[in-house]
């Protein structure tokens, strides 16, 4: 029987939704609502059938105010006849520590474990347990869930998560890779599998998730073996704002030379590097890629580094993994940006990979094979859907429940 | 016509010096004073044809009387009729910054900016510049020269060198990778070119350095390409007791969680990280093998990611380059260790190495290659030798000079 299930994304301002017609897996509604707290919030939602969303603009002054809104439009489109008719909600979590290694039902214990990893993740946490909240008294009856962005990761081998500092900081500050963009990365590797025709345990794969955020994760038999992210989501690999991994006597040399504080620290690491700080143009790389056209020299320079990092990486995990069947490329960046992709794949040819440019075209939202058939490894472009991932799982969840 | 020439590396407590004939490479003496500056420093000396290193514990309470204890020693045992003979001394400088792409004679200039990177290379810059000192003192008439640790990597292209920080932190502060062990690094490269019977700029390849302090280079047509460490020697893979790149957050939040200084934050990963921070045991490669054979957890998980990170790291620049034709172990690790040698290279059969297990034995100080005829990468075991091009640098300039 089919039931409705919704997917949600909040963040300490933000509230994004899904509702999925399962386990038909059919998108029944969309959309967001932005600036919550604000007199000019911004509620957005797109209708199954319909190619226009309608937004409005109003104030919410908080996530109750913006489930309400979300609910009544619900049953105002007849999206649903009755509140009640929404039986599973899941709720996206970034962080999840050592606790969880798939998505769970919420109870008591696993809401406290969420509450307590607030701690890992200032940013990220307190915001989904605001959704949660609101959404729980809204859906009082529902079957509510969370995915975590780092259950992913917790199979990979300790040599692979365990940083080189003294290992009592594992031990008592539970300090080690965590990684992130988890949802993501499953999603790629059990499509890729499915496409291929494949079992997931016999994917050696290479997923690069490169949004605004970006995060390349080495699969090996179908599970996380390392994972660029690292402790928090401003490790690994360059991005739009942030810096990724680098030597740490930069920010030790930083503070002593300019007294910053912890928060700067983060400001300047997570907000003001990347794209953005080497460029000093912007963190989108269309904006990069743009002014190197017109031969900028900071943004052909931050252009080239982007490329090398991510080149680096991918090269670097193939090495660990004792090579790769194949290179997904997904999110903003990687779905998008033909001409990023294009460059990577070039570099990597000492590695068999193979992608004539005539093959690098994509429509958007659609996947495609862009390697030749004769190249040592496939290269994919595959759109993710952590939604869609995010609702199989509360609808696994809610049946197994019943 | 044979001259005498010296190779110097001073540190702030020690003095490690070569005594060459050249041009024929003929090593006189060497030897190390160490614990300067205490009642029981020690003064070690090997000359040629004698197997034995003779070595006194005596009070040297500076440079100048080490160096004196020295000049006394190199009369009394013949290296040298007068100390007028010594034409040329070479001077190890860890930090060159971005003045010096090669070595060159000491000079007004060239000691002013060796002074003003006394500020990037706070440990070690000093150091030379009072053996410096202390041996114009001895040798007025001598060519003194400088030879940088730094100075191979400034070959390095842009996108290689700088970090996705903000900008204005390479241009104000001069926050950019500067790379270590150039010095040997370069031998590396002309030694394998030399062994190979290539042309330098043929030479593709990959040098480890793997001692207490590890780097990897990317050798691009003879010239450093990219390396493994960064604006410190702390950057890059993991070592001894520092902890190569990693995410910068579990710095800020090390200093927000402990309220650590700068200074308790750079002995935290400069000094008890690496192999001994994660073993908890050693800082040396053979005890946490020793261990490790025992059964310790510990000690067989830090091995692991050792091996790990020299693994990706060589797999990701063998992609940055776009291959490579050999890769070159040497230092402490490198050289002496064929469990780690043969683990790296194991590792990265998906590249084509191959090393066969009884083709990776080694005799202490000499050349090998480990690889077999049908490895697609060549791989050699070449002993470094850095007081040599130390010596050969201050030869050239010695006799350009004249």
């Amino acid at each position: 029987m089919s039931i409705i299930v919704m997917s949600v994304n909040a963040g300490s301002t933000s509230l994004k939704f899904q509702v999925f017609q399962m386990p038909e897996e059919i998108v029944l509604a969309s959309g967001n609502i932005e600036r919550i707290g604000m007199e000019d919030s911004i509620f957005g939602i797109k209708l199954k059938g319909k190619s226009e969303k309608i937004s409005k603009v109003l104030p919410i002054k908080d996530h109750s105010v913006a489930v309400e809104e979300l609910m009544n439009a619900l049953i105002e489109h007849k999206i649903v006849n009755s509140l009640a008719d929404i039986k599973a909600v899941g709720h996206r979590v970034v962080h999840g520590g050592e606790y969880f290694s798939h998505s769970v039902p919420v109870d008591e214990w696993s809401e406290s474990k969420v509450e307590e990893l607030c701690e890992l993740a200032p940013l990220h946490n307190p915001g989904a347990l605001v959704g949660l909240r609101s959404l729980r008294k809204a859906l009082p009856n529902a079957e509510h869930c969370f995915s975590f962005d780092t259950a992913f990761f917790q199979t990979m081998p300790e040599e692979n998560f365990i940083y080189p500092i003294p290992y009592e900081y594992y031990e008592k500050d539970h300090i080690r890779r965590y990684g992130a963009h988890g949802i993501s990365h499953e999603y790629l590797t059990k499509r890729l599998a499915e496409i291929e025709g494949k079992p997931v345990d016999q994917m050696n794969i290479i997923t690069c998730h490169l949004g605004g955020g970006a995060s390349i994760v080495a699969v090996r038999n179908g599970k996380a073996f390392k994972v660029s992210m690292g402790f928090t989501p401003l490790g690994g690999i360059m991005m739009g704002t942030r810096c990724g991994d680098i030597d740490p006597a930069i920010v030790v040399y930083l503070m002593r030379k300019y007294h910053y504080t912890a928060e700067e620290l983060d400001t300047i690491l997570n907000k003001k590097s990347g794209l953005l700080g080497v460029s000093g143009i912007s963190s989108d790389m269309r904006d990069v890629i743009e002014a190197s056209a017109q031969g900028n020299p900071r943004a052909i320079l931050t252009f080239s580094i982007y490329v090398s990092r991510v080149v680096e990486q991918i090269a670097g995990y193939y090495g660990l993994m004792g090579g790769a069947d194949a290179i997904v490329f997904s999110a903003g960046v990687g779905e998008n940006n033909d001409i990023i992709r294009q460059e990577v794949c070039d570099r990597l040819k000492c590695m068999g990979v193979k992608v004539p440019a005539d093959n690098n075209f994509y429509i958007r939202g659609e996947e495609a094979k862009l390697s030749s058939d004769d190249s040592k490894v496939d290269v994919w472009l595959i759109p993710t859907n952590e939604e869609l991932v995010i609702a199989r799982d509360a609808y696994k969840i809610y049946t197994n429940g019943k």
